[in-house]
């Protein structure tokens, strides 16, 4: 037999336990304030038919980033590397069935070959929120608000981000204004989302649209009502810039980044915006619709870089540990009696010593320990150690949920 | 542009948030009985190495039920059929690092391309449960306490389901007096694993064997004394049974599967055992291992038959209307006032008439609505509607989140 590789797949990570309570913590803050707004969770398969990505998704993504193979049975199937056309498909079929507004979220993995590195993967969990329904600004007002509290619910202040905002209508009224075609467009669009990445900008757009690119638009009353009605509900760290694109193709009106002051990590965390039309790619009527995603690679870094992770404790409240061999099945039962009170129990069940069991329940992480031999069974009590301050607690079985949730 | 189909691809599923609620009851029920038992969670992409695949798994699997594709970078990836040989690789790259016992749970997608029937799908969430580094019955023990306390957890009790138990000791010892060699021994172990779903198994063992095939092992005092264990712990449902093999190649010692009794779903719901081989492929010493996977799919339909499944609620507690747009903003401060003292509130700004926002709320299955206008505004308190009982009450916003947990 060949020896197997250990390693996960290029560019996937594995979730030992201590990385998964990183990667709980986010999803589930994430979960926290999209309920605190009423909004339900979806989900869906990350295969889907390739064609939902060839219309609509950057050509960048569908052409180079794309997972794609062909089943058993022949069909095209693509690895989702976004949930945008996900939920439209998903809302598209059943539109007949809702009441309007649909507001939803979802927690998925999405898939992109790229070259790994800092802030890029091949897999990541994205948080994606969605609104259907709502042509008026009380969308983006919503979902800007909820992505200004996924922000502080992390323990973030409003110094530490900024949200920019754009209106692709003020962008093609622009490009109407340049008289560009449909291909010119496009591409303006593209060069204007790498801005940051390149350095000859100017002349990459000359190239493009046959002239020097002036391009000073200025905002328009409707963006500056939302910007100061998302300033009277405290979000005052918003500011309109003018070379805010996104990259997806089928955004149609407004669109905002949450962008990171720090001087050192100076970049989009994550943004979204309108996309009333991208119904039309299963031929339905549009659907006014405001959404954004954000990962959890980009906020885990974020975090880290402030040191804003917390410190993550074991699943178990208590760990116990039978004295020897000759009581286990005693000390298995009494691990159930509490279990049965809703207390959480780790059994240390080898045949190491009492101070290696002590031991290893601190090195782990856990706060409260006790030995499970004869007299414990008799006296239906045990004395609990507060690894922490090394005090010692007397306590009946049946009142030891009680005395952890008061010590903890 | 073509009209793109509005399904999902075959034999997957998508969630719309009502069925999003069963999945996460599923998962959450999993998720708090493994934590009960101190067990830690991790997770891994679902994306590996092809060839983790192809020395244990069963060869069924393998030739006809992945989903295999060869990357951008000319990589042979699987999508995992299962979470076991990834496990075993995660604990193998880190093997020196780790305190025995290793005690983990996962929740992972699994994927196989199958022909879609009942209970059969072409991705299924799975828990998974192991334990590596005890050789001694005291795994099984904990391991089988799990699988009996995840089916009490959901509402069944120990009539509606029997524990099958049996020894691959038993199976090769048999085995070994019938002078099999390796190749009759493995097609034997699948035509055992199949007996239920075909008619003439004497005939088709003989073939194999090249004689009749009597098998009527006794239990021994091994298997004997484990079962006894788990009867004085409480598992009373729990039988012997010397067909039973399970139909990975992978297992090594006790294989146990959970049986449903309704006469008319007579079938496993889930099982495992105990594998202490499978780090052989990756060329390590063996490491003792126990474990189990339940699928989410099994379970919802022993669950819905039995109407199991509880009455799921919309993620808001509290459903808020404003009057008008007037007083659109105010009804959005108010709002955040009340998701700040931690009130889920649903707010809903359209149009609608109030009597309409009512109906909206009620049909949803919200419990509690409140209508906002100048009075609750400049009042600072809200008459909630109980939409149960019809009851109106009138509450200090600041005293709402209080009103309602003592509510519910």
């Amino acid at each position: 037999m060949n020896k197997l590789e250990l390693e996960s797949y290029k560019g996937v990570r594995d979730f030992y336990p201590e990385d998964y309570k990183i990667l709980d913590y986010i999803t589930s803050k994430w979960r926290e304030v999209l309920k605190r707004y009423g909004f339900e969770e979806y989900t869906a398969s990350i295969l889907e038919p390739s064609e939902l990505y060839q219309s609509k998704t950057s050509d960048e993504i569908v052409n180079e980033q794309t997972y794609n193979f062909v089943d058993r049975g022949n069909r095209n199937v693509t690895l989702r590397p976004e949930m945008t056309p996900t939920v439209t498909r998903m809302v598209a079929k059943k539109r007949r069935e809702f009441s309007l507004p649909i507001k939803w979220f979802s927690v998925p993995n999405v898939f992109r070959y790229e070259q790994p590195q800092k802030g890029r993967l091949r897999e990541h969990w994205q948080l994606n929120v969605d609104m259907f329904g709502i042509s008026e600004n009380s969308a983006e007002i919503e979902v800007i608000q909820i992505a200004n509290d996924l922000m502080l619910s992390f323990g973030l202040t409003q110094n530490d981000f900024v949200i920019k905002i754009n209106d692709r209508d003020i962008i093609n009224r622009t490009f109407a204004e340049l008289n560009l075609n449909e291909e010119q467009s496009k591409k303006l669009l593209r060069l204007i989302d790498k801005k940051d990445k390149i350095n000859n900008f100017g002349e990459e757009a000359e190239k493009i649209i046959g002239q020097q690119f002036n391009y000073t638009p200025e905002i328009d009353t409707k963006l500056k009502k939302l910007i100061e009605t998302l300033n009277s509900l405290g979000i005052n760290n918003i500011v309109f810039d003018p070379l805010l694109v996104r990259g997806f193709d089928y955004y149609t009106g407004v669109v905002f980044e949450i962008f990171d002051t720090n001087p050192e990590n100076k970049r989009a965390i994550f943004g979204g915006g309108r996309y009333d039309k991208l119904f039309e790619i299963f031929d339905q009527t549009p659907m006014p619709a405001v959404g954004f995603g954000m990962g959890d690679v980009t906020i885990k870094d974020v975090l880290e870089i402030r040191n804003l992770l917390p410190t993550f404790t074991p699943s178990a409240q208590i760990y116990l540990g039978n004295l020897d061999e000759s009581v286990l099945i005693e000390a298995e039962k009494l691990a159930a009696e509490l279990r049965k009170i809703n207390v959480n129990v780790y059994l240390d069940f080898t045949d190491r010593k009492l101070k290696n069991k002590i031991e290893r329940a601190d090195k782990q992480g856990y706060r409260f320990f006790a030995a499970v031999g004869e007299n414990e069974i008799k006296s239906k009590k045990l004395i609990i150690k507060d690894l922490k301050t090394g005090k010692e607690y007397k306590i009946k079985i049946a009142k030891i949920a009680k005395f952890i949730s008061k010590m903890l």
